[in-house]
């Protein structure tokens, strides 16, 4: 039998943490008057409540995790802060449906920034800030758990990232140490984008709002006209700025900051994103300035922005691509799969993946002509144990069946074609927007029935936790092990 | 320097039998009074001229195949066929342009089945029988490379099917007995096949068509409305029956005469394969009969034809299942991927290619749970080696790789968002129709630009050759070595 103790025990003070978290809401509503102040303070209660009696009713358990245990506080966390973070939606004036606030709250917290509410500009200032919370809270989350959970439960290749410090005895104060520094870093970055964006126009509610879900790659805004709103370049180019700076590992922060400046731009994975995403815009941009839709630098501008919020998996949008015609609307639906760096807030397949896939294929071609060859995969200049490559190749195959069988699963319950591909594709690399009139960047996610929304936020989760965290606990295996 | 000489020596072998399979629509045509005999019988001498050419100057130089003139032979021998194939649609009284010529000839020998020409039922019999004679060859070219090349060259994982008796010094006698015995049985599925349509009311010219293209899971017609043409029940299952005849392993049938009849049921491959037939039957008739479209008869006749013509990359159509809704359209865009059994004529991923990548998948998740453990993968109850997972991993990604590259720049050249995807993944497994009013199943491939015709040949080469085998020439290595 499983202990659940350790794992019930850490779900506790997670849930005290975003009791806490929502005290901020309930004072932005109480300061501005909203009667929603009470619904924020009654689910923080709630939230306290159980955290702290699950704290205490299962303390005498703390111990050392087994894998099993791992994984299972892994998905469980996640789900249930998903569900807390649920109730403001439920009880506030917007009076979302169960279906519907469950989904806003795991977009929220898995960073995906698809929206089932309407009518954000009216909407109260603690939703919106609750939302910005939800994503940056998710953002941190799910860094240190790329940094100290994911690499020690070998999930998808993530074992390349083990830090060599972990291996020795004192792992537990290591890995707090190192998400210590890491939420400092986060919050400075958070701060920074927070006075560049006021600096360049934006009020001081929005500037922090949207500071909190670009670093986070989450996507939400404050505004129904997400980015596009505000209507100014230098603004777009900050926010892309920002984008990028959440989507590269966050321990090369801390080399930074170790007086190595250049860290970021000496990182392999770190440079062919920035390849892609050049390439993506340059194509773009002529394709775009060819087909005689914009001049140059609007051109410029408006690709920079969507093809940095959609490869990174933010989804702000400013502009609605969906007119931009076929090769754009192919484009924005590959880069969907491509996310950012491992380590950092994005999600999708990731760039290292990526670089492993293309080496091991590059060795198996080498093999063909020279079957008794030694052919190794390299990333980042080391050989790539075969187990590795096998397992980025099994998360892959994992990914894209996840998105087949969801796009299926999505159009069964009713979803058209383009719809249902690109939804399905969106939830899975975490997104947000997808392709098309219903859920394209200049739609949302209300109109869609009960039954896609749970699916939804089933595909979320598995993206969100890289598939392999979640499939496991599928495995008939894991339950009689 | 890589020696020529052997595989001009083969390609000059093949189009000799080119040149003799020209003389049928030759004389088809001189038989019902067309001109175009002149046509056939020019190109023959043309193919014949080049081909006895080839063998006469390099003879000499015969003997035992490296494995770099191995991938070499199979590309180049692909490319010249479908070069000279093109000739009669160039010359014939329907004078494709160039790129028509080749797109039509390439779809033909490589099985696809995707067309340019509109306007079948009025078009001279020998071109009818042309398209017939390409797909037939281009099928049975298939199949003895897959039991005789690809294994040897250990071509995404296609090692798996390396027949044992090949591991002796005698390879090439026994290659050659095995492929002369599944040529015969080749022969005699297609002549039954002829007699059960001629049987259920085609004519006997129809018959013949449709029972060389069925058996090729080719899909080329003799008609615009394709099989819809004969409206009828009867004819609709028996050509689903012959179309997965046609995509079970050829040596099984070897087995079934020497007195097995029940190999392939007992074969893992063919199980799941048909486990995955009567599944997507059985969920999209009840899709339909739900929907209203049709009643459980029709419904049935309907998805068994269609999916059974999508999922073996056949391609034939009896109903524009573009009009079915959004879920039958993922569901037909899904199973394009998947194909038939390896050593069938079928082209796609393969079910042994998805058992190979599930058993994977499994091993890696029991992974996760024991780290330490040993778990490897299984195929037909035999453990699969590291190296023929990683070749089928890598497979799978260079499919999904070379889908999107393709569908980008499909959508560069012009093409819309629906067209360009399902456009890619229909050329690159082989299949022949696409989605949507432009390629889907009512439609043709006329319209589309030059360029997209040029890149369509290059997938459709791609996708039947499994990649690798076109792949590995465009490694420096190869030309290196
Ligand atoms: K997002
Ligand atoms: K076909």
């Amino acid at each position: 039998m499983l202990d659940f103790r350790p794992i019930l025990f850490v779900i506790g003070v997670l849930l005290s943490v975003l009791a806490f978290a929502m005290a901020i809401p309930a004072t932005v509503d109480a300061a501005s008057g909203h009667a929603d102040w009470q619904v924020f303070a009654a689910a923080g209660a709630v939230s306290l409540f159980v955290g702290i009696a699950l704290v205490l009713t299962t303390r005498s358990g703390w111990g050392a995790f087994s894998v099993r245990q791992g994984f299972l506080l892994v998905s469980l966390a996640w789900a249930v802060i998903a569900l807390f973070g649920a109730l403001p939606f439920a009880f506030s004036e917007l009076r979302l449906s169960p279906a519907d606030a469950l989904f806003e709250s795991m977009s929220g917290v898995t960073t995906t920034g698809a929206t089932v509410i309407v009518g954000l500009d009216a909407a109260p200032p603690g939703i919106l800030i609750w939302r910005a919370i939800l994503q940056w809270l998710g953002g941190i989350g799910i860094i240190v758990m790329a940094i100290a959970v994911l690499p020690v439960l070998r999930v998808g290749g993530m074992q390349l990232f083990r830090v060599e410090a972990f291996e020795t005895d004192k792992i537990l104060p290591r890995a707090a140490q190192l998400a210590g520094e890491i939420s400092i870093v986060y919050l400075g970055l958070t701060a920074a984008a927070a006075l560049l964006f006021w600096s360049l126009g934006m009020d001081g509610f929005d500037a922090v709002a949207h500071a909190m879900t670009a670093i986070a790659t989450g996507g939400y805004s404050t505004r129904d006209a997400s980015v596009g709103h505000f209507d100014s370049a230098v603004i777009d180019y900050a926010v892309s700025l920002v984008m990028v700076l959440g989507s590269i590992p966050f321990v090369l922060y801390l080399r930074v900051l170790r007086g190595k400046p250049l860290a970021p731009l000496r990182d392999s994975q770190v440079r062919w994103m920035l390849i892609v995403l050049a390439s993506a815009i340059a194509l773009l941009s002529a394709w775009l300035v060819h087909g005689g839709q914009f001049a140059l630098p609007d051109a410029l501008r408006y690709t920079t922005f969507n093809v940095v919020s959609v490869m990174t998996g933010t989804g702000y949008a400013t502009n609605d691509f969906d007119l931009w015609g076929g090769f754009a609307m192919v484009v924005f639906f590959l880069l969907m799969f491509v996310g950012g760096c491992a380590g950092s807030t994005t999600c999708g397949i990731k760039i290292f993946r990526f670089q492993v896939l293309a080496a091991t294929a590059g060795t198996q071609l080498k093999r063909l002509m020279h079957p008794h060859g030694v052919f190794l995969a390299y990333y980042h200049g080391k050989p790539v144990p075969e187990q590795v490559s096998l397992s980025v190749t099994s998360f892959f195959f994992l990914f894209i069946g996840a998105f087949g069988l969801l796009a299926a699963a999505l159009a069964l319950v009713g979803l058209d074609y383009v719809t249902a591909i690109s939804c399905a594709a969106s939830a899975i690399a975490n997104v947000g927007p997808g392709l098309g009139p219903i859920i394209g960047p200049a739609g949302t996610y209300a109109s869609l029935p009960d039954t896609a929304k749970w699916l939804l936020c089933l595909g979320m989760l598995l993206g969100r936790l890289e598939l392999f965290t979640v499939l496991v606990l599928f495995m008939p295996h894991f339950w009689r092990g």
